[in-house]
Order: structure tokens, then sequence, then C-alpha cells
């Protein structure tokens, strides 16, 4: 039983009571009064000088490669990954998978996330270190072609065990998650595709990252952009995450629109490959599901995504003028739309939610004065705030 | 007397010691042995598990505005200034300067820094803090043409006070800092420049900021940019520190070189304001002089260097390529040069220099793995890796 009681802290400007019951708020109040034998049965976390707010959910990340960060910086994509991170990679055994996902959960936890959505080899690895810590995740099943049609197969059959084992509490989710348009043909775009319908999975793909590949798809498939050709194949739908999506035309808008696809905004790892900025604001304005994500720590370098939020919400009053994306927009995309995006009730603190939230010391410099915490958070705070991380209504940290 | 031994601290690839004597590095090797004198009189610091770094010198800030965090966010500038900042400001009393200086300090020594350039009233509020903690600043004196003819020559005379008051150790040092071309006449730009020269201080202005004040000014003074307008008046020069500088044309790019301006880096505040990019690639490959600031946490919101290194590197990378601005090009603006800027013979951990540091904690998760530590520090780190902070061989944090 995931009970958990927090005496005193502060939500939506007033001090309160959080009674947390089979891992969901049940009650959020103030002067909470405790049978007996709930006193004897629960346990109980001062509150004091602290507020109560949702986790992060990180839309797109690669936790694995946290072993990489630092390891090659300030250098053209290409590069980059030809001459050291695919080398690197290459070299990497499952123990290696292991011992970076520890590290990279580890940050995760510590900087405020409950929850990532992964797009990485050995999963199994990832997985058990996932299990360990009690976080959530959206385990992404990745191939490319040249994985070769044995492993892609065993891949499958992977997800389809992983079906089977799948109890209604369970933390881990799946999606299949073919790398990109690029990497991998129509045939497996389509298949992966359908075993992610048939199985109930996510479906996780780079798109539209680079100007390069958008152009690359134009000559290739008669003009048509990623998310136009993507959406030929019958591949575009809710249960859809798309990483990045940069280089959108207003086409392309209205079919993500349309389709109801998630698309992952990595404002950090755009802007540090020089992939470019993702046209955020018309795609709220559109109406388009935008969440955030860290992407990688070998393009970020870290998964924080406090500072995510900070870098998305500057760099669209860079594009598109001050009023845009504010603190409480880009809250709630690494919050409330990112558990929604992939069907985790939580992302909220109130009655009936799952209960996942961090508790962040007011004590901290960071978040003095408090004018508006939620402002405080986005463009102010870092880490250093994070004093008690609830997932599940576990306390992980 | 400042002295202080480390033991066992982790510098350029190996373990070190250091010994500062004096304020000064005075010995840093491996193993280094005290005598029994100076083990006597010395205070020793473990360094197990850390790395031995420079600290960050905040090259434009307004410290006493962090009573002012989140307090009006995500509006047009006009808004944001006539409606919020201003009618906050004008009600605000020494004690309230006071107050908030205290917690912008805490915030600057908490994040790795020992220096800033202020520009904000009552000086003397923030130079009792200043003291108090024992970091190093440039206080600006500002003023505008309506804080009127008697106040303007009242910090003048404070000014020509302190000057007399300046002991050789001083950790303070001044500046005259005229608020901006649209706010202060050419006779009160000039004659405040001309105290700063006669009295061996810095000038301190906010210069080319937004495109409207560069179209304002070149109506206003026929066709000049305000870089232009500010050479004519004479006022350009090596102890010339002028904030933000987005909107350069290749000419002023010329006089900035030529004249060894210093130009203050602020990208958080420019992109949160809408302002611009610096183009700061060019002004590094023209040969100008580029240093690194928080600008205030009203419009930041903190004061965190290491932040403001990602916010620049990044930028600098989405305008112009992966390559520009390295994690070591940006670290040496916020450090090196940021202290030579205001010729302070600081910013390196070298034997000689004068011993501003920090200690960073290597079993962060945040600067791990360690491949590159100055990756790390720029691109991963949070104030949660700070563990020491030493002052002109104090330690202060």
């Amino acid at each position: 039983m995931n009970n958990l009681f927090i005496k005193n802290t502060f939500l939506n400007g007033q001090n309160v009571d959080v009674l947390i019951k089979n891992n969901r708020f049940e009650k959020i109040e103030k002067n909470i009064n405790l049978s007996s034998e709930e006193s004897a049965t629960i346990d109980v976390l001062d509150g004091k000088d602290t507020a109560i707010l949702p986790t992060y959910f990180n839309g797109h990340t690669h936790a694995a490669m946290t072993c990489l960060r630092g390891y090659a910086d300030d250098m053209e994509l290409f590069k980059w990954l030809n001459e050291y991170i695919w080398p690197y990679e290459a070299k990497m055994t499952d123990e290696d998978i292991y011992l970076a996902s520890q590290t990279a959960i580890n940050e995760m936890i510590r900087t405020g996330t409950t929850f990532f959505s992964d797009m990485y080899w050995s999963p199994a690895e990832t997985m058990k270190v996932i299990r360990q810590a009690g976080l959530r995740a959206c385990v992404g099943l990745t191939f490319l072609d040249v994985t070769g049609e044995k492993t892609i197969q065993q891949l499958y059959d992977f997800a389809r065990e992983q079906k089977e084992l799948q109890t209604a509490d369970s933390l881990i989710q799946f999606s299949l998650a073919p790398h990109a348009i690029y990497t991998v043909c129509e045939k497996n775009l389509i298949e992966s595709k359908e075993l992610a319908r048939k199985l109930g999975m996510k479906y996780h793909i780079h798109v539209s990252e680079t100007a390069q590949e958008v152009a690359d798809c134009k000559m290739n498939h008669g003009g048509l952009t990623p998310v136009q050709y993507l959406d030929e194949l019958g591949v575009l739908d809710e249960n859809t995450i798309c990483a990045h999506m940069v280089h959108l035309s207003d086409k392309d808008i209205e079919i993500v629109r349309d389709r109801k696809v998630v698309s992952v905004h990595n404002p950090c790892s755009n802007m540090k490959l020089s992939s470019g900025a993702m046209r955020v604001q018309d795609m709220i304005d559109a109406g388009c599901r935008v969440i955030l994500g860290t992407d990688g720590a070998s393009s970020n370098n870290n998964l924080c995504m406090r500072e995510e939020m900070k870098f998305a919400a500057l760099m669209a009053k860079l594009q598109y003028g001050p009023e845009s994306v504010s603190a409480q927009t880009v809250f709630d995309m690494a919050t409330r739309a990112g558990a929604m995006a992939f069907g985790i009730d939580a992302g909220r603190i109130e009655v009936g939610a799952l209960a996942d939230a961090q508790l962040v010391d007011l004590n901290n410099v960071l978040l003095q004065p408090m004018h508006n915490l939620i402002s405080n958070m986005v463009y102010s705070a870092d880490s250093s705030v994070v004093k008690h991380v609830i997932c599940n209504g576990k306390l992980i940290y």
C-alpha cells in the first residue's frame, strides 16, 4: 500500500495537509485529523517550509546516453555522430547501459522527474533500474534497419512478452520506437506501428529534427515532408510520440493537430546541435499537443526538466515576443500535458489523481521572494530546491 | 591574513594540494608539507572528491532587483517597466535595498560567484552587504537625468569620498553608471565619464539593448548608432563597461574593438525580454572583449552564472552553428575575462593569482561521468555542485 501523510505543506496560496492512500491523493485540506488506525500505519512527512508541486514528465530521452555526458561537444552533427557517439556506443555492454541508466535515473529523480519516455538499446537493463528506483517510464523498444531483421523480430517478441506480463498497477509502459524515417524503411515503419496498435503500446520516433532530414525526405518521397510521409504511411495518431519536430510547415502543423500526435519539444538539444527552433507558439495556437523532453545527456547535457522549461520559454520569447510561452504554459507542458500524453492520471496535485509530487524548499534563496511560485520554479529554481520526490504515493527521494 | 590550505583537491587532471597565503595562491602541488608554524596557523579544508575551479565574475547585474524576482513576467518591455517595475521601485526604501541585496549576494555566493558589477540606487546599502559577505564588487553609482541635478551632484560627491576612503586591499571598486543614452543627456554622459577618468573608476552603461533604442538614437543623433554616438562623445575606452550590446552594426563592432570597450553579454535577459541575440561570435572573431552577466533577477530570473554560460553557448549555436562559443570559451568569458575586465588579478587557479575559487563536488550526479569537467560545469551542473567558495583567500561558503 502506497500511503503517505504530508503535514503542513503549501499549495495554491495556502497551507494544507495531504493524505495519500493507495497511491492516489485522498484528501488535500487544512488540518486533516488521522484516525488512530491511520496514524499507526501511515508514514508522516513534515512539509514545513515546503510547497507541493507536480513532478516532471520527460517526453523524450535516451537515459543510458548519460555515460556520454561531456564526451563530445561543440561540433557538427555528423562529425559528432560518426566520429564520437556511434563508435562509443558500438562498444557499450549491457552492464554499461545498466550503470548509465542508474546515473540517469538518479539525476532525474533528484531534479523532480518521475516519468521518462526512453529510446535506447537493451531495454531490459534500463527496466531493472526503473523498478529499483520506483519511478514511471515508457520504455522504447528501439531499432534501425541496420539492426537486422532477426533482431527486430526478437524486439517484437520482447514487446509481446512484456504485454503478457503487464499488470494494471505497473509503472512501466512501452513504445515501439523506430529511430527515424531515414534509418527505418516503410515496411518496418508500418509493421512496428501495426504491432504497437495491436499491443496497445505507444510509437516513438524522431521526426523533422534537422532541415537536412526534411530536404532528403522531400527528395526521396515525392515532395512530402517527414510528417506528410508518416501520415501517408498511416502511422500518425494520438499514440504516436514525435520527438524534436523542429522544421514543420503550416500543413504539417495541421496534420499533427488533426491526428492528435504528441510532439516533444527538446529546446536544449535543438540549440546545442544547431538543429533549429521548434515553431512552438504556432503549434500551441493551432491546438497541437506539445510536451517537453530533455533528449539524451550527450546533447543537452543534463536531464533536468526545470532547465528545459526555462530554455523552452526563453527561446520562444526570442522567436515570438515576450508574451509567448509563459511560465505557466511551459510548466503545464512539463507536468500535466506530459502525463496526459502517456495516459497517466497524474501531473497535478488534486484529490483523485495519482500521487506524484515534489516538495520544494521555500527557504531556498532561488525561490525568494515568492511573488509567483510557478515563475520561480521555471525561471529561477534549480535542483537544489527539490527536497522530496513522491512517485505513485511512495517517497523515492 | 587570508591563509588557507586545501588538502587533496583535483585540478587539470591531477590531485593537488593548494596553499593560499596572504590572499594569493602560494603553492599548487602534490603533497605539500606545511611547516609546523604553518600547520599551527593555517586552516585546513579537506578537498577530497572535489575539483578546484575559478569562480564567476558577473559583469552586469542589479542585485537589489532580486526583490522583484517573479513579480512581473511574460510581458512586453514597456508594459513591464511602466506598469510593474518602476512603480514597485518607486516605493522601495533603503531597508528594502539592503534586504534584497542580502538575498542576491547569498544567491551569488551559493552559485559560485565572487564578483559582480552592480548598477542600482542606494549603493551604500548594497556595500554594507558586500562587506559583510566578503565578496568583490564594482558598485555602480547610477543616475538618470530625472534623478535631478542635485542628486547627481551628491552622487559625484559620494564617488569622490569613496575614492578617498579606498585602500589597496579593498574588495570594492566603483563605476559611474549613467543608465542609458535615452535617459541621460550628453552633458551628463560626458561629465560623469570625466569624473570616472579623474577618479580611476569604471563607467557602466546600458547600450544597444533593443532595436528601438538604436532606431531612436539614429533619428535623434544624425544617423549615429548608440555606439557611434557614445564614441563621438568620447566616453568609450577600456574602462567603459557596456551592458547588453545586442544590436551592433559591423562598424559598431570595429569601434568597440578599437576602443577596447568591455561588452557584457546577458543572454537570459535578452531572450526573456525579446530584446534579441548579441552577435557574440562576430564580436569574439573581431577581437572584442566580451564578458558575461546575469542582469537583474527581475528579467532573468536568477543570478546564476552557470546557467548564463549555458544560455550563452546554446544561443550562439542556434545563431552560428554547433562549433561556435564552446564550453571552454564561455567558461573563460565568465571567469578569467570577467576578472581581467575589472582589473582583478583572479579568475584562474594559478600560483601568484588572487585566491578566488570554488570547490565542486565530483560525486554530484550532474558532474558524472567526467569526460570533460569544463563541459560538465557549463552544460550540466547547477548550484548543487558548489561545495565551497573562497574569495580573496577566505572561505565564504
